[in-house]
């Protein structure tokens, strides 16, 4: 059985981490900064456009600590919007007042871990809408891309698919449990970026994120399987919020 | 038993390490570094109120040694008030003579290993004390992320419960021999920040910080389960003191 | 039987990953601008004669995330050409709006384990065509290096030959039933570059790349002996997408 | 029996690498120049005087290779005379000139394995002189950080106090047979900086730098145990050579 | 027996990979080109005059892709010969339109394990010639660093100098089957920087360098206990190339 038939995918997922330049944006005069700050109300704008036609989805965070900034989370149909779209953000006044901190490139996914077999999937109105979600506007969010390892006997690509799907169960039932306080959005990456997947989570309390990931670590799938590359947590921006943050 | 419903978190924390820009600070005129003294100081006494008010603490330290200049370390309610101190900071003239050197973003925690179990643990004023603790102004601090490793035979999260229960134990019996020499704090990152816990240590003698992180080292826990960051080591930095160290 | 003997090698390889200085190029006037397309036109012009006479083939991509903008990917017939059109492409007024991402050096090979062993393989014509292959124009392009793991025991080169083209018969089976869906190049790098390989896929669907990757993995020669470096993932440009893209 | 206690410690140590900002150097004029070597003068000066009031000292090389330029190793009494040296260094124009290349933070330790046990051993002054020793002024310098491995069966400190005595006595014996002609300093880092020992070698030939450390890595506790951080080989600098050096 | 003492070592080794900074170089004026041409020229001439006298030998490459533009390769007899040198090349007007890429320390070193025994090795002429050669004037050349393994049961220096011996014979058998394509220096670096060895190889048919690498690659000594830095891969230069690279 091919494992790859197994998976449904969806929009495609740029996760778009920036920090700004607080000194070339305090020595920018106020006509260059009211500039910048309507050509990020002008992608907001058009982001909030695309969301309800239901042809993407976008998110804005801000990040806690320096790894970054802000987080421009974006879900399209293709890799050609992405990339439209990160050119059109790089030619604004506002991208000359950031640097870039942290990209990744990866596709909504749905495992086939859990797959019914039953009929065509993307038929399925309630799957379609976890392959082509609208982004939740919590409070916080919570991203950080994973491995599968393949060390020595720690190899999950060796497993047997009922050994891989029983692990697969018990860690779903951890993330069930975190219903209605977690949503999780898994993003493929196998052959688009570094990691094989990227996990982003939403909040409205950030705790909730370090109860589910740590609880999750103990379950074998993590504990022997997880390999883990950087967390970035950060708070909801809406337009009010980002203008406060940029205010000086 | 849920792993992570053990655990007691307390006030977040924010570790912002920061270098100083010697070369624009010493090419500004007085004026400049007078008005970026003047920020230092509005801020250094507004996060003294925000101690002498229980709603955080901030401790001030230089660190020795290229890593960074100066680290703030704050502990506040909230994600988000941690956020909009980071912001405010970058706003200032000060900042704009500092670089990022470093940061780590956690939440002060109080390990299931050593609950009790009675009654609501969050009551207990000396628990509150220390979820919520203002932070010491010992003459040192040295700070480091870790992990438990998960390395094939070497699996922190595939031990039971009961083996790592002892050997917490044994591990805190020598945290507890460097009473009133050395105080310690361990805040959780899992699922904030790359590492799974940062430790921040005080103590008048620096050396103590070596003893101490030695004697641990060949204790099991450390010896096969500990991963370790970087280390950042400094000394207690006043409003006096701060100035002497900026003044040209 | 000696394992580098049985290996063909065809043209050299240059990946030169580039991104925009976008503050630079919005800085640019009009003229300079001018000046710079004009230079990247006549490269491109140049670039699309030597692939009609055969003596090279480039292919230029998009690349989405922040990794890079631009993939320019050459083969020729000799390191020296190589390093020619680098060092010429470095003086062009263009060049000045970009910064280097990240190179990768190698040369197309196809692999001893596939290897017939009657006459003169490089009189074949069907084998000449795989070794200097004219680079196809398919919508997206994936990048990544590779190595085959040496690792106490999951080591590749201490297997028999027998071993290796086993797997590597089972590996080649997957490819093939993608055929048609993504075209695949290899590069050898084993004293060129840092990585073995270089693994360059073609395809119109995106999406494929994911599923032949990820497919792959499960293979044992991907799950327990695969190594692998970053991956670049893009969109085809021709002259006039690669205006749009510079347009301000 | 803590491990701790049965080690001796002494001055602290501040390796300081710095690289030379040639293009600033040359840009600067005579007169700039010459206040910046006068900064240098004095600092040299006064580390002299402190070495000679034996309240610490310091020794300066050149370094060979693009990992920096100048190394300024100084011991102290205490952190804070360390931390007040750095920022008065920074403070100088002739720090303008410099960027950071590297730093360690350490104190000169001498072993728990080659202890007595007999009174105490920092009133002997033999031992008193190799805790706060004057460092020589050989021809060569080199410099590397170290730990003790914890990988699975190779973990040090899982080992019993006799199994690592046995070691580093044969280790301490090899050390001993190029008395003469390597004089050693180390310095222990565990809680002060990244790595658990710094080693600081000195020998007028430098090529006894490879002799010594290559017989070391074929006894146990190298081969097994020895983790290597990066090496730093250098050039006896005093006052004449310094400013030949810097001579445009 | 000691290792160490078996092993012969003869001139000092630094390799200098420079990157050229275009656009200094194209924003300079033809005076400056001419004057930074002019420093150049003379540095390769006084190099030309020291290969003359059999004091030392340089050679001069130019880098395939972006970790480098050139190659400066140097033997001396001493390290602060080594020393001057990079410093007077720091001080040029052409320095100044170049960064670093990287560096290497090491010392040419005929193996032990080839060792007769008899007399006075540096005696003998032809092993004089060996420690002290005069480099190669091939259209190519290969560097890249590398250690030998110590990794729980890979770990070369626990083997009895027999089996070392036997591995390291059969490996020099596959290097002298490349006698007359392919000349290999190799430097030691134990104790002088960041790796074991340096190997540097020189040959006019580039592909040869991956033929031998990757040959070599399924010998014991290479398969379980090579363990491989950064390849640096390029071509010849000599004054009229270097000019004909560096002309606008």
């Amino acid at each position: 059985m091919n494992e790859a038939a197994l998976t449904l995918e969806g929009w495609y997922a740029l996760h778009d981490f920036r920090s700004i330049d607080w000194s070339a944006w305090k020595a920018a005069d106020d006509e260059e900064r009211a500039g910048a700050l309507e050509d990020l109300h002008q992608f907001l704008q058009e982001w909030t456009d695309i969301e309800l036609s239901k042809k993407g989805s976008t998110a804005v965070y801000s990040i806690v600590g320096q790894k970054a900034d802000i987080l421009f989370m974006h879900l399209r149909e293709t890799l050609e919007e992405l990339n439209a779209l990160e050119n059109a953000f790089n030619k604004t006044t506002f991208a000359q007042y950031t640097t870039k901190a942290y990209s990744y490139v990866s596709i909504v996914e749905l495992s086939n871990y859990l797959a019914s077999g039953d009929g065509d999937p993307k038929a399925n109105p309630e799957i379609r809408a976890r392959l082509e979600p609208i982004l939740p506007k919590s409070n916080h969010i919570c991203f950080y891309p994973m491995n599968k390892k393949r060390d020595l006997n720690d190899n999950w690509y060796m497993l047997s698919m009922e050994e891989r799907k029983g692990m697969m169960r018990s860690h779903g039932m951890i993330g069930r449990s975190y219903a209605g306080k977690v949503k999780q959005i898994i993003t493929g990456s196998v052959g688009l970026d570094d990691w094989e997947w990227g996990v982003t989570l939403f909040a409205d309390d950030a705790l909730q994120f370090k109860k589910l990931v740590y609880e999750m670590r103990f379950d074998e799938v993590s504990a022997r399987f997880g390999e883990f590359g950087s967390f970035y947590v950060g708070n909801l921006l809406n337009e009010s919020l980002l203008e406060q943050m940029l205010k000086l």
